[in-house]
């Protein structure tokens, strides 16, 4: 048997290539090359991990001889319950009452993502996801091959029936409802209350579930917290077993990507179905992993979480600094409250794509064309900047960089 | 929404109880009570896993400062390079020549499993298992709802066009072969060179691929190695790009379970496929544990194998031993050359699961039925018995009051 003639599903052959991951990942090689200033990868500082107290629990763990043999053991799928019981009390911080029975370990929120899409999506079945959106998700949701339908959660929705109507002439149901809604990726923004009710309604009036990804939630740099969609549900619906929210939580922006472990939270109902989908796809996350996650978040989440904080608004501060300093007329952007993006609208003609193109060989300034983020539909005028990565000299060289060349491109040379 | 309103896919609905793997779940529960004898867990023994080596690896990746940043970071989807190279040499040792194009590291090799579902089979495609065969590969491919046609490797295989046809007519194709092929898992049983050539023909005629499960593979006793179906496909294929055999390798059978860390090995072209559905589903395995699994590997992986084989046999040696003296008339069972289990037929008026029920009260002794292990059919006059978390002491004992128990049964009482 040659490649050629494999028998692939369709679905894998036909989103790769739409969804560009290949010419992405060559992106995110740039940043080996040190004359690249990197806005592209949009991933955690890794001189901000808290790598002593990571290595003093493994060292304390693989020391003791009985906790040792649990850490490199097979152990349960729904994960460490001191971990389980250490978020409970986490969510419950955030407005989420709730115990072990309503958490999950996954390999970070992505596998959570993957698993939700494995529960509730059936070929021909629609996603309701924002525009953009993160592209992670997309390719967890894609082998399931779902639609995608645009969510508006900001006044624009269309109605219940409109949804249901539209899902129903492609041949399914809305499968479930997706959204970053805190300091999105890719877009920096932050759904509002007002908005997140709004979204709860519509989720109710089509029975759907609501997929709140997470993964920046910890990172608000100024503003006022807006409760997470689980608190609102819960607060809606007495008690987190009537919910129809699932919260994927992580470690990665907060503790360290590399340990992969996040978590999903939900009615325990749907819990103990995603506790079988997580057997069936890889048992279970690293219990050493496990472990060591739940004795640094016990020594210091909450000091760690300030540190990141600190590091990141001054970083963002810059970006949005540099942007308001340089960049020209007929270009606007997001002003993110948290999390590690700014989401930039270029004036029309200029493609993000090409931007990218000549800023690589004209002035050495990455960052991802926003093409990628889209379910349905795409606008080619956007780019995704990440601050994460960057000192502030750095931005504000590589933003006075890159808005000489949009000026450049926009007067036409 | 309450726990009833939710629109389940009815394959998790379906598959869970067909599958009963919560009842598995309570049985390993019976691990923790002291007085029973368990053969039931097929999991390596945690006093033979190097804690010493690995808590040595944490520590001197975790105390350089370049190294930490790198393991507690972000990395590949394909995983990290010097594993997959050290991979690579491994299975040219196993007579696959290759190199780290063809290797993708997964959480185990179960992780595997649930990624060539996801590649290889859509709603109705057939995917052949032997009977009885692996309950985690029915788990990981069951959410793509294929339907079971049964391998019969050693001589009882139909003809292509006869699988070919029932796939048809139950609207599919055939999506892949799937076996253990060394010291299986539940029947201890080593398919042989002439089977795996057969298989292989099989495989070529209908155009599908095999999936070989390696799982116990390292863990040979005695007897002569039958070369890895890998092998002989690249030795009839002319090359590893042109076969048509994945290979499902893991650690957790070798070095210790609880960091995650298996490989798939196979031809350049599927592997880039499964690594797009490695970065879908969670990104990548953890970094820092496949450093670490490097770091051991490189370290004494041929010692440690040593050391399991030794203490294995042994245990082996004192179950086959055991049945020999203790098994009344009627009972037979399998002679493993290596691996965990052994399985065993009852007459067939004696039901495994009963026998279960009665064996945990009157004999504290517990071990698998067999009924769970068939994709299609069952058979309920089986058991899965492992040894390898018992002493000779305890095979002994255990064997010789759960015989006497097969005895009052089989004599009606």
């Amino acid at each position: 048997m040659t490649a050629e003639n494999i028998i692939w599903k369709d679905r894998f052959a036909d989103r790769a290539r739409r969804m560009n991951a290949s010419e992405i990942r060559e992106l995110l090689k740039l940043l080996d090359q040190p004359d690249i200033i990197s806005f592209a990868g949009g991933i955690p500082d890794p001189a901000l991990f808290p790598a002593v107290a990571i290595g003093e629990a493994y060292r304390s763990i693989l020391s003791d001889p009985v906790r040792a043999a649990q850490a490199l053991q097979y152990s349960v799928s729904e994960g460490y319950l001191p971990l389980r019981r250490w978020i409970a009390g986490h969510m419950a911080e955030r407005g989420v009452p709730c115990d072990e029975r309503n958490i999950m370990i996954t390999a970070g929120s992505q596998q959570g993502l993957d698993f939700i899409g494995k529960l509730f999506l059936s070929r021909g079945d629609t996603a309701l996801v924002t525009a953009p959106t993160y592209l992670g998700a997309l390719q967890a949701f894609n082998p399931y091959e779902p639609h995608y339908d645009t969510l508006m959660p900001e006044g624009g929705n269309r109605t219940p029936e409109s949804y249901r109507d539209q899902a129903a002439a492609r041949g399914g149901r809305v499968g479930l409802a997706y959204l970053v809604a805190d300091f999105a990726n890719p877009s920096g923004e932050t759904v509002s209350l007002v908005a997140r009710e709004g979204l709860l309604d519509l989720a109710d009036a089509l029975g759907t579930v609501v997929v709140e990804d997470a993964a920046y939630s910890a990172l608000r740099y100024d503003g006022v917290e807006v409760p997470a969609l689980l608190a609102l549900d819960v607060a809606r619906s007495g008690g987190i077993e009537r919910t129809r929210t699932l919260y994927c939580g992580t470690f990665s922006k907060t503790l360290a990507p590399a340990l992969r472990v996040g978590w999903v939270c939900g009615a325990s109902a749907v819990i103990a179905k995603l506790v079988l989908a997580k057997q069936a796809a890889d048992l279970h996350c690293a219990t050493i992993n496990q472990m060591v996650m739940h004795q640094v978040a016990e020594g210091g989440f909450a000091a760690q979480v300030a540190r990141n904080r600190d590091a990141y608004r001054e970083r963002r501060d810059a970006m949005l600094a540099a942007l308001a300093r340089h960049m020209p007329e007929g270009v606007s952007w997001t002003r993110p409250e948290g999390g590690m993006f700014v989401w930039v609208t270029l004036p029309e003609a200029v493609d993000g794509a090409a931007l990218l193109a000549r800023s690589i060989e004209e002035c050495r300034v990455a960052f991802v064309p926003g093409g990628a983020f889209y379910g349905e539909g795409r606008q080619d005028n956007k780019l995704r900047l990440s601050y994460s990565l960057s000192s502030p000299e750095q931005i504000e060289a590589g933003i006075g960089r890159l808005a000489s060349l949009v000026a450049r491109m926009v007067a036409g040379n």
